[in-house]
């Protein structure tokens, strides 16, 4: 996958490919901050959602084709495409279809929001992250937690040089990383620093708001802005404790869901589930007759 | 939560309420075997998407309200709601919105195709699983591997051995589970048994078809249909090698999407991370300033 | 298209088949109402969509694929789909893939809420109309004040009445029809009968509300619930006019939006394009060449 | 509603404004080529779905917020909002919301295929410029045979001469018109001229396709690329025979749907209605009571 000459000291950048996308859609300011903080280590490409999809995870559309637009990039020589689907339909398409060249890196965000917690498993960013990890990709979700935040130099730095140190992993040939980098607000006192944090078991947030309209219910499901406003857990091994901290935190991800935490209950019905099959073995041949 | 004489012998069960979604839709037939296969555990609640939502995960309608219709149920005695949204969305309104009390079991399936390996992060039947388990509700996702095998009797006995057993743990107070249930193909051959299997790290199989109408283009991302037909990796504690192998499978998940694997890596993007917000800590306070 | 022996008497309805659609939804109380009316004189089919698609008028799903689902009918005896898509697709989808043999007449409704006046170019009843018109087969939209009035024994008999009437008129072979019937609130007192009328020219009611969610600002359009509430135009010949005199109102439209009002202004503008494109004509000549 | 010194000679055109929409999307290059052609003429604003919403109408979001979003314009002074709804929605939310002053003047397109004959009902290019309409803003649906010619000098010259004549018709308080404006395709020959046309009565040609995904079916309703390729009505006071032979068309458009063509079957119908509204006045009684 690598081009020739990739090793060689002082060239091996301009064979370089960053992907960008993201859940806020590709016309949000944040996105286009994190371009601005990378695109001196390579070829910069953009495949977003056109829209808001925060919220959605690592959803696809497979119902229906999508769309894809060529979008006026603010940043020069940036090719950027509004891709009319989730955060993980852009990441598949700008790894297969969009980009012209394979790519060595995802990022995704400039996320305005933290995403940390059990936030993780509905986040948008990084459900974009995750489709670019599973397609073999060294992918990070990146989140900032306000808006402003996102335009700070401190956190343009801090992209700059983690971009900069997955690439050089990428080419010295490590295994697939994905990483989920969360930075506290900034108003909130100076960086401590950044550490490895694991994801906080806080509290489910949703709100669910009842809407009227003439006759009609409706239910609108929200979620509260940020962990640092709720009270949560204070292990201080987690990305939660690290924004209440002024910790960057640093979160390894994969794709698995599994849980060592009920491994136990996982073996009782295991055996129900034997036993059933079991003494049913007889219909089965039947049905399968 | 417990109503009183819960654990009296003879009427503990009448108090039972489950809530049953899914992803291809209320009004999926194989949803209905399985409220066939457990109404007589206790009062049985349908709230699922009133279309089929494969491939959106655990995601969740945050950007607009959600509507909800009372359908006719086609089992005697039981409420049954489509709802215009995810499977998320749909367990989240069906435990706090259209259940009159609270949920003792979410059941999410009978799902058509298994659930297993990487498929596992876009799944609807595990993402509605995942939303019960994160409110706090005992929650299992169930897949068959071809449609037929949904209205199996041996399929139907186990998945109410299934729900009775965490019933039981849910009456007997045990901690919160969230299991993955995959059943074999029944024409494979029959059952050997039931066994715990960790999520296979099969190859992702999404595949993406352009299309062409008039003058534009158009991406259908499509995954395959199983597992099954794949050359996946042959490791016996998988849900893979479990389907490969006519075992039901049963997998323990969880929330988290972290992976120890990467450790040494997030440790030294930490470092990274460290000396740049430590050296860029100037601007971050003139930024926040 | 008639089936022999359509004109004998006492054997043409056998061969009858008239298809019921409507922008409420296929679950729509309102529209079985209407299903329950006409059953007795032919084959009742009814394709609608699958969810409430109020304001979207005549508009067709032209960039995905429609998606329709069988559907429980609480009539026995009448096929039902309800069609991921607009009333439009719906009544295209019906006549040419869901029925069996050709559609002899279109049903749209029963709407809740007159269809009268401006409301007819947003109207899903009347674009479900609209669509069977423009297709060649007898159409009749057919709106109510209020809910409960769908369900009310005179509507039913009027509807039944009608229907009968645009059967005879199509197998005595005339030109194809299409009719929009509005019914006065009955509780503003006993229906004075049924008059021929325009459509009013009442004020435009859509309200726009601004919804705040976060720091997000959005736009909700709405239409005021019925004309009845307003100061409407008191033309006697109208649709509005009728409504507010308790007469049943019948209105013959048509598939034309032209205006013969407007005519001196379009002559006019007519002649600044032909001086327009005669002094531009060397360009045009360039740009073809 | 117009500003001091409107009609006073040389300073009238400062104080104009004109919004621009279409169903083709913000992002079409054709819509681009209307801003440049008037924006001459007084202050351009840009108000249009974000995606492609080609025959959806005059339909309306009714059931949901609908978000804009500012989007970056390839033109030097104009303001543009992308609005994640429909034209129609986009004309009522860039008159009402949008625009800090009234607006004058609404033009729809430049649509890329003639919106001739029964293209008018589904057509967004027109249904935007309903709304406008219906919302008293004097308006015109621009359309093109091929997307090359909405580039060409001799369009945009008569498009020009189009907007600043019908802003001198508003200046002067004329009644508020709603005119569609076709231009045949220039490589069959130079333009002829400009003539007012009806509308056309072709045929249909709505072709449904079947499409299968794995084990599902679907529709996908498609509309033939223009009536120049069949075989149409030769009425040569209408739309499509001015396509035919090289005329711009001039059509005046209304909100009216109404047909005198059918005005006997009316008076049969509501013979009928008459007759059983007043038979079954009873049951009226007895409903409303």
């Amino acid at each position: 996958m690598n081009p020739p000459g990739w090793h060689s000291p002082g060239n091996w950048r301009n064979a370089l490919r960053i992907l960008i996308s993201n859940d806020d859609g590709a016309f949000n300011p944040a996105l286009w901050a994190m371009v601005e903080a990378v695109k001196d280590l390579g070829e910069v490409l953009v495949a977003a959602p056109d829209r808001d999809r925060s919220g959605v995870g690592a959803g696809l559309t497979l119902n229906d084709p999508v769309r894809v637009k060529s979008i006026m990039s603010p940043v020069s020589g940036v090719e950027a495409w509004a891709v009319e689907g989730t955060p993980g339909d852009s990441v598949i398409l700008g790894l297969r279809q969009l980009a012209k060249e394979p790519i060595d890196l995802l990022l995704s965000g400039i996320n305005t929001g933290n995403n940390i917690g059990t936030d993780l498993i509905v986040s948008g960013t990084v459900g974009a992250g995750m489709q670019g990890f599973m397609n073999g990709v060294a992918s990070a979700a990146i989140s900032v937690a306000i808006e402003r935040d996102a335009l700070s130099p401190v956190v343009g730095a801090a992209i700059h040089d983690l971009a900069e140190s997955m690439l050089e992993h990428v080419a010295a040939g490590g295994p697939t990383p994905f990483v989920n980098i969360n930075f506290p607000r900034i108003s909130d006192g100076p960086y401590r620093g950044a550490m490895v944090a694991g994801v906080g078991r806080r509290v489910v947030a949703d709100a669910v708001e009842t809407v009227t309209r003439g006759t009609r219910t409706m239910y609108w499901i929200q979620r509260r802005a940020s962990a640092l406003d709720e009270r949560s857990q204070m292990d201080p091994d987690t990305d939660v404790w690290a924004m209440h901290h002024s910790w960057v935190s640093v979160t390894s991800l994969g794709a698995g869901l599994t849980s060592a935490n009920n491994d136990g209950f996982a073996a009782g019905i295991a055996e129900v589930l034997d036993r059933s099959v079991k003494n049913h073995g007889q219909q089965a041949d039947e049905a399968a007759g």
